[in-house]
């Protein structure tokens, strides 16, 4: 039984807890939570604490707090010899460097309260500063997650930086056609089986292969059309940049 | 039993041929293909004619082909008085003005010859000149697809520039993650479960309400951290406007 407490109360944080808590090989020991209310939702308030000098000794320490107060909240973590890691994609593992036994457990996903996800797909990517504490993680990993990779730092910022792509960027371009079929009196459910489709497609064929559309087929008709039709000046210049895009692509091919 | 004809070999040619190929109550009784070897897996030999004066009378003749040659198309069709029909998302109904019972019969989705789809959860916009014409479309679209709507040609021209920004971009999106994990040693397969939960996320919750990320959380240490990451000028322009473009998105709501 591995003994396990998170710092933290956001998305991350609550996941993780949900995660364990389904898990007979860890042991949830306490939840750091400024607010109670946060995650006593989620875990008996016994196991809730508000003050850091009330962290009772554990196999891991998980930090799952923003970006930005990561390396704060390590330095007020006085925990002896224990192994720390943070949840961070775009924080590189010395941001605990005052702890000689530091590591990264980052879950490569998109997390959202309101949205239960299945941990058992998620990727998880791990990082140790030696050996012996990164078999701890990945036995810790293994029990939530059937993906488990060995990623250092500066490839878990190349692959934050193709998150941001490939979910943020996606979702926003999501939100434009959302915008453009309100704006002409039709459902966004309509659009949702090709959203679906587009992304169900890059799992057997490479984005390369599953290019389609007038950008790729230089169809500078229907691209004027487009252009013409689109009023929103920003949809307008998006709609410009990603078409270029598209066909300097296809001319390095 | 409604008699078909499809005119064209491309993608949703195919797909179409393949789809009612699959239902009782239509009869496709010809192809028209320049070349017999484009559709000779899909259909018995004697049903492809490479000769538009071979055309026997059906029902419906569904024009298939690129946008740019659907009037042409249209113009050397001389049937007498059938419904005529096309399958674009950017062209006009009118597009067939020489046939004076017209419609259109566009199926929403992203196709690929080489990848099957599951034509029922397809959503397929319909369009006539006259009632009883889309009374026609409306059964035939009814065999092969659980979704069917009435869509004007104004209304399907927006679609179709949504279309664009959901999965022609988005795709594109894919690939650009597709090119830094190659940079950096990763696998893409580590991107595809975050490629999956953002395209279901929108299923349940509204584009709004899914956006995460440095951008939607005005972190600009984290924006600045991935630009410097980025070598490419293309991949940090598309960077820049995207990550604008959802700031500036929050400041309006």
């Amino acid at each position: 039984m591995i003994r396990v407490s998170i710092i933290g109360s956001g998305n991350v944080a609550q996941h993780l807890i949900q995660a364990f808590s389904t898990t007979a090989d860890i042991e949830l020991v306490q939840v750091f939570s400024r607010k109670i209310e946060s995650v006593s939702h989620l875990i008996p308030t016994e196991k809730i604490i508000s003050n850091f000098s009330k962290l009772q000794e554990t196999d891991i320490t998980i930090i799952a707090v923003t970006d930005d107060a990561i390396k704060e909240v390590s330095q007020q973590l006085i925990l002896g010899n224990q192994l720390v890691v943070h949840t961070s994609g775009s924080v590189a593992m010395n941001a605990l460097q005052n702890h000689s036994r530091r590591g990264v457990f980052y879950p490569l996903q998109t997390f959202s309260k309101s949205k239960a996800v299945d941990f058992k797909t998620i990727p998880i990517c791990l990082e140790a500063a030696n050996q012996s504490d990164y078999q701890i993680l990945e036995t810790v990993a293994k029990t939530i997650s059937n993906s488990v990779y060995a990623i250092n730092s500066e490839q878990r910022k190349a692959l934050h930086v193709a998150a941001v792509f490939v979910s943020n960027f996606v979702n926003h371009l999501y939100q434009m056609g959302n915008e453009i079929c309100k704006g002409n009196q039709l459902p966004f459910e309509i659009l949702k089986p090709l959203i679906q489709e587009t992304a169900n497609k890059i799992m057997t064929l490479s984005p390369q292969e599953a290019q389609t559309g007038p950008a790729k087929r230089h169809d500078t008709q229907t691209i004027n059309t487009h252009l013409n039709f689109l009023t929103d000046e920003n949809q307008k210049e998006i709609y410009k940049l990603l078409t270029k895009s598209i066909i300097d692509n296809g001319k390095k091919l």
